[in-house]
């Protein structure tokens, strides 16, 4: 990829993409909670052809119509979210923060064994959370300590 | 500036940018309308810092700060929208055609002399609202040509 597409590339996620990271209670998990990281661009059903054109060039993720006339392009498997950060942080302006803490926690997450390592992942959530201003957020890692202590997971 | 600074730049007017022409009654005016081109990004005041450093980047238009809690960086006057179409058209993946039709408009208006140039320059804003999908559209090239008809401008 040209550093143009790359430039390219960061400058419409400063734009109009958007980073998460989801914390979900999930009794399937080992630690309770699912955590979910995603990279998400929202356009008008009528750019599909162009987001699609976005998409084949980076060749990760994938894109969904929404009923409400907007087109979702969303990276959500960690490989791919890494890969598309390592193109774009360093021409970032707006968003490089978000996506440097997204990074530490891909990697935390990839290391998780103990329930304080689980922790410890989920006060960079915290972290990230704060910096993208996610004033409906429920979920952060004092419910997630509480979690585990009620479990017996963690011990004071 | 740089390739990757231009690129930068296309990327974030696709994600973000709003290229508009407004077609505005006004007695004041000669041929009854003004017809104001402008290219808006919108964000959050909390970007405001970087929005600022790409307004500082450009050295072109001003930033204002609405009641609502969104900054608008503003590109409002003619050279300095061909002057920063000229950079990110060959990067623009979105916006390419607005951005193409947007000069030929200005263009068309300063070379405007009479009222038939006028009725000219406004069938092309009639093609760029198209691609722009203004549905709440009240103005169009059919209303600027009754009134130059009205007033005697225009003879069919």
């Amino acid at each position: 990829m040209k550093a143009t597409e790359k430039a390219y590339l960061a400058g419409f996620l400063d734009g109009d993409g958007s980073i998460h990271v989801r914390l979900k209670p999930n009794s399937t998990y080992k630690f309770g909670f699912q955590v979910a990281p995603s990279v998400v661009f929202y356009q008008a059903d009528k750019e599909i052809e162009e987001i699609r054109s976005i998409r084949d060039l980076l060749g990760i993720g994938y894109i969904r119509r929404r009923k409400d006339g907007i087109a979702e392009y969303i990276i959500g498997d960690s490989e791919s979210i890494l890969y598309f950060l390592s193109i774009v942080t360093p021409y970032l302006r707006l968003k490089r923060k978000q996506a440097e803490i997204l990074k530490e926690i891909i990697a935390l997450k990839k290391k998780v064994k103990s329930a304080s390592d689980f922790l410890c992942m989920c006060e960079k959530i915290d972290e990230f959370a704060e910096l993208n201003y996610s004033k409906k957020r429920i979920q952060n890692s004092e419910k997630v300590k509480e979690h585990l202590y009620n479990r017996g997971l963690l011990t004071p």
